[in-house]
């Protein structure tokens, strides 16, 4: 069903086979393969899968990616792993942010992007059944048609697969009204490292039947089991959907207007805050003029029966502290004003490669951590950009680097904004996962037992630890 | 700092331990026991705490009931336990509905019920640090003072406990659009068996640093640790709510304008359905005329800043099925309506002891899940009642005792209802937990690889097999 490449690459992969110390041998693997549909050893395919959209590279090359067709592909080729004790890295897309899909030496790439049907759609219970390959805004743009929606929105909808999603528990936009990816999954069909099939969850809205393993599953980025199989929960979009942008002085000010915006009960079903630097880079990259009218930015959104007059009670906020507020006449407008901050971080990257980082801390702490990261970056003399999912307290500082890997210097920021966030009640990630990225600062904020216990869990589900090795926990 | 009865009783608890076999000797708890500040052997207590408002009793009496100040004492305790290999029943208000906190012979008895401080509440970040003891509604009304409510409305909300809520992940009224209990627990502090402290989650609203563990904890029915702390999210009070019931010739009828309430793409916080049977007994214990009025009722609420817009809605949407269709014209009016449904459980207790039922069907297969348990129940002569939260699929189909203890035909009932659920697609329990009386059918649900893995979760929390044995998974 996929055109492969294995024909006429027999000696690319006996040459490849021959590095596998230890694991299996060279004519296990072949065996194995011989049943596969769909695989490749293609250098330009072997060195592509060693990163994700982090561009965190790991050393060595993988053996093979096996672009798997079937649930039963997947279970053979775990079982054949844990026998042999091969590292297995399942990817999707390969849009995440933490290098929690790169792929290094010796590791089969489990590649799931082919799984990527809408099974089904029940209009009715307001349930979706897909694979883990379906690009994000492809379920939602098929739920659209029955007036439903898949609430989740992480920034990366365009490009990132459900499967993904699931892996990291992604957040995104809708995140403090509509919840994350793991306030919809409601089932999963799980390939074990052994190679059984684990279903967690069911397919009615509630259910407390045995232990929660839908949620266990969500966001282990890969480390417990893989996904070939998701049921999703749907929900009605929105009657109305209404839009207010404020510019402010400062970005304490900004901060200042999220925060009272919650103390006055209300709930944006966006809001979002940018920073100046981040205004100058989309005016450079957009030809707007936004750093003109302030030096942070905030966009806010209601929704349901209700928008508008929620809309006017959080413009009155705005006024408050803002130079100038902005509502939109019309969703053409509306859409105008968002697309500043969805353009954000393709305007950053134009000025070339970024780490993107993904701290949260307690709502009312927002002001403290952009003074934070302000001075750290000018401590360091290294470029940080700051958009914050500003109702969850989730920020995601850019650091703009200066080659295309991040030098110590830049990795020492990442690590001083990390611990201001550790610092001020936070956590080290808020939707995209510990990855590689931040694997020197996990077990301090888990803790000694709970480390302990993770390495439990981890062990049960993966005795061999051959799921996504040196990942998330 | 409570009135403690151990020192008129030694001779009673001497007696009481003599019945340890296997165990701790006497003396070893009696050594445990000197370290304990509350502690009872009383018999009535004994007798008291063997079950729970499910009425179901164990064999056997526990050895002691220690009621815990500390998490300290909670972690003496448990690594007592495990070392002698002494079963542990934690138990809150005791309104669990499965048997979750019914005790049995030699067991120790954890009562966190004293743990019930509101330790912190606060208002800017909407969360609220509280013990396990805190009254459901106690945490409400505090929240209320700041605008802000806690979520999980349990129609036991009165009378139940926090710590109970998260063990059996209790659902309520508002639970299809506000969620459960799950979605409301942010971080944990839980004594694991050996007595070491695990601490989940974290204080902000997002993260996603290491595997769910929170969500592992809820709902796994005191199986897996005890709960002394739990940090919970708090939502905004609504600034509006609105009411409409309807009257129905037939449930369904009533289930049919449910669902079709659903695909109007409306979302209702809070619809409840009786059946006739339910109508009778509300009338006959409230002096209310329900029955004359129809054979089956719904009542809608909608709430926020569109609640009139989408009530009106709704309206329409039931004034296509149903007989009679009114709404509240003020608070109190719709207050007096919604009163209807919570007096249901009370207004059937008067007619004798019940088993009350928690299956939970897709929200299309409602009103075949209505006809057949009108059907079981008029094949067996046994008289059922059910009140649904029709938004999510979640029936409590209540069985009348014709004595104390069910009866084997009774039993037989329950089966049927469970197996109509599995039928329908549905889950054994939605709410209330798996806890004693649903332990012949959890396995047929959670498949051969998903008790497998159940059993490995509970050995790695678990070893000695000590907390709350037999019950949930």
């Amino acid at each position: 069903m996929h055109p492969t490449d294995h024909d006429d690459q027999e000696h690319t992969m006996t040459s490849t086979f021959s590095r596998t110390e230890p694991g299996a041998s060279a004519a296990a693997l072949a065996e194995l393969l011989s049943t596969i549909d769909d695989w490749s050893v293609d250098g330009d395919e072997l060195l592509r899968v060693r990163s994700d959209r982090s561009g965190w590279l790991v050393e060595g090359l993988p053996e093979v990616v096996i672009r798997v067709t079937s649930a039963d592909e997947v279970s053979r080729v775990l079982a054949f792993a844990t026998l042999h004790r091969i590292p297995v890295v399942t990817r999707g897309a390969g849009t995440g942010l933490s290098g929690g899909a790169s792929a290094g030496e010796g590791s089969i790439v489990l590649d799931v992007s082919s799984l990527n049907r809408i099974h089904q759609i029940d209009p009715e219970n307001q349930i979706a059944i897909v694979g883990p390959g379906v690009i994000t805004a492809d379920l939602d743009r098929a739920a659209a048609a029955h007036g439903l929606r898949y609430a989740p929105d992480p920034a990366s909808a365009a490009i990132s697969s459900i499967g993904g999603n699931i892996a990291t528990n992604a957040g995104g936009l809708r995140g403090a009204k509509y919840g994350v990816t793991r306030d919809a999954v409601l089932a999963l069909t799980v390939v074990l490292a052994d190679g059984r099939i684990l279903r967690t969850g069911r397919q009615t809205i509630k259910g407390v039947t045995g232990y929660d393993l839908t949620s266990l599953i969500v966001g282990s980025e890969g480390t417990l089991g893989v996904v070939v199989e998701a049921t999703v929960r749907l929900q009605p979009v929105p009657v109305e959907t209404q839009t207010v942008v404020a510019f402010f002085d400062t970005v304490v000010d900004a901060a200042a207007a999220a925060t009272a915006i919650g103390l006055a009960r209300l709930q944006p079903s966006l809001l979002e805050l940018m920073d100046g630097p981040t205004l100058h880079a989309v005016d450079d990259a957009q030809g707007t003029d936004y750093h003109r009218r302030g030096t942070a930015f905030l966009v806010a959104q209601t929704d349901g029966f209700g928008a508008s007059a929620e809309i006017e009670r959080i413009t009155a906020v705005l006024r408050r502290g803002a130079r100038e507020v902005t509502r939109a006449l019309d969703p053409i407008e509306a859409e105008e004003l968002v697309r500043a901050r969805r353009l954000a971080l393709p305007s950053i990257e134009t000025r070339g490669r970024v780490l993107i980082e993904d701290v949260v801390v307690p709502r009312t702490r927002l002001a403290e951590a952009f003074l934070g990261i302000q001075q750290i970056a000018q401590e360091s003399g290294v470029q940080v950009f700051v958009i914050a999912h500003a109702a969850d307290g989730n920020l995601h500082p850019i650091i703009l680097l200066a080659a295309e890997e991040p030098s110590e210097r830049e990795w020492h920021v990442a690590g001083l904004i990390f611990e201001l966030a550790l610092r001020l009640g936070g956590t080290l990630t808020g939707e995209h996962g510990v990855g590689l990225l931040k694997q020197r600062w996990v077990r301090g904020e888990l803790g000694e037992t709970g480390s302990a216990v993770h390495a439990g869990i981890k062990s049960l589900f993966d005795p061999a630890g051959i799921l996504n090795p040196g990942k998330s926990f």
